[in-house]
């Protein structure tokens, strides 16, 4: 399995996803800003993979305090560091917060880094596992030689291994459920060019790129029978933030009659939410629409708008996948229920 | 005003669209062969200038006969090969019809290419004038100060000069009215990015380029007022074909309540056709989509499916802007009597 991010002996190992799928390059890091770089410049990315850095990051940072601070004191300036990289994605701000309960409990601070240590791999071992159990759960949902309609990457590369969405994927593969999987390219940072399909082509699955706004017509030949997205922040209601354009795909499977399922662990979502109103956006640099990687795709003066996530209604969600359950409508209800169990 | 594509003494000169915005390259094309590999590599785009570009080509056939051939036995040759250059906008079919009507009416052979120059002069004048037309028709349609929202090229370069879609935001912004084109990027082939781009900056028009999948989150943000598209080919119920994306746009406008016009000449309709069932879809090239402009995307060995159109039923048109005038639905009605005046 692949796992994008992990400890080894002092420091972090990380594989650059900005280098995907041109090179394999992995980089060793030891201070917590570098954590915090990677994340802002989505060297990691995806929800899931961005709470499991922050989290291993924060280790860093009781490990090697600046002179004159102590491992406590260096936690903190990392937690608000590391918190201000990337604001739409829950999955960091829950994991900052469930390493600093660690924090709370440790009187001894030379104890401190290796209790640290321990809660990180505990969320990285976690995620792996929920995704796992996500992956039966969803599979059990789709059909016999179904044909999946994804964006972004919601991977291995996006979480500690297997995937959310793509974990699904992987699972009905191997159970032999799955004919096709239509992978939306995802502009403007490529997450299904590069990174979906580098997965898919490792293990062998069948799959098809297509330009985001061609999944319109792959709905209207009846071409796909299910939309498995992932989530970065999903509110009590139903109401949650994805990649830009899983919007646009909710509305699609909607008019077509088409199952549209979300899948996340519980770190995905934010109960104190009642709606999408609160989730922020981000929005990135214009260079990544006009020149990504480089490539200049517009002249020279042009301006463009770059919101990396959009909202979609609840009320477009046909079911939620959960470690915890498959969580249908009424989702005001089913939501706060499943997570107070 | 920019002709992407004129008459010069004894050839053709074209704009290659390839090349831009990173250069301005122009081709001049003295065998009809050269148009016709123009057209299929996309060196020429847009409906209606695909119909000019193939009707001055069918002059250079009747003007450069191959040894052994007639003016028009080479014609017949070019009307052949120029049809089988792009399936789905119909106004190539229109130009090459048209043209063959002048043949007939010519018994003196010498006297052909001079009539076939003067009826695809007539042509290309013609289209300037319905754009010229359109564009105020289509800006009697916009509230002032209008944020328009628009998919690929359908300015002066997708056109005889002027341009559809693009026509009523040029006239739109010489009225005073707009405040903002939001321009969709289009992949794969970035016609809005590159093409859309270099016109509106060349015309100091305010705009803003967005990953084609952002716009859902514009129409949720209600920050687009209308959106304007041109057209392929339209059937006489108002289903038709354009840039694959459209569809979603027309959709995204529905729920959002946002009027969606189509702006497209005469040539455009095929009345023959009583609804989208007979509009063939063309399939691209995959490396459009893994490899555009010769930058990979894609990891090797990855595969795509690339339409280059979709289809839009009629019911999600609010009105269709030709040079006739505004047609409204029961378009089933409304568009065959419109042609027949």
């Amino acid at each position: 399995m692949i796992r994008p991010v992990f400890w080894e002996e002092d420091h972090v190992v990380l594989l650059d996803q900005t280098r995907l799928p041109w090179e394999e390059r992995w980089l060793c890091l030891r201070r917590w800003e570098e954590v915090a770089e990677a994340i802002r410049t989505m060297k990691v990315r995806g929800a899931p993979a961005i709470g499991i850095a922050a989290a291993y990051g924060l280790v860093l940072a009781a490990l090697r305090p600046k002179p004159g601070r102590t491992p406590a004191e260096e936690f903190q300036e990392a937690r608000e560091g590391l918190g201000k990289t990337r604001p739409t994605a829950v999955n960091l701000f829950w994991a900052l917060e469930r390493m600093s309960r660690t924090l709370q409990g440790c009187d001894i601070e030379e104890e401190l880094p290796e209790r640290l240590l321990s809660e990180a791999k505990r969320i990285h071992e976690e995620d792996i596992a929920a995704n796992l159990r996500m992956g039966e759960l969803g599979a059990e949902l789709l059909p016999e030689g179904v044909r999946v309609l994804t964006i972004c990457n919601t991977g291995a590369l996006a979480t500690g291994g297997h995937g959310t969405a793509l974990g699904v994927v992987r699972t009905a593969w191997a159970k032999g459920k799955l004919r096709m999987v239509y992978v939306c390219e995802t502009r403007p940072v490529l997450q299904g060019a590069r990174l979906t399909a580098w997965e898919l082509l490792r293990e062998g699955i069948p799959f098809k790129i297509l330009a985001d706004f061609a999944s319109g017509l792959l709905f209207r030949r009846r071409e796909v029978d299910v939309v498995l997205s992932g989530a970065d922040r999903i509110a009590r209601n139903g109401d949650f933030a994805n990649k830009v354009g899983t919007y646009v795909l909710a509305l699609l499977a909607q008019r077509h009659r088409v199952p549209f399922y979300v899948v996340a662990p519980s770190s995905t979502f934010d109960l104190g939410l009642s709606s999408e109103e609160g989730i922020p956006i981000e929005e990135r640099p214009e260079e990544e629409v006009l020149r990504p990687y480089g490539f200049p795709l517009a002249p020279e003066g042009a301006r463009a708008w770059n919101p990396a996530f959009d909202l979609t209604p609840g009320e477009l969600v046909t079911a939620f996948v959960t470690e915890k359950g498959v969580i249908r409508p009424p989702y005001a209800h089913t939501i706060p229920e499943t997570f107070s169990r």
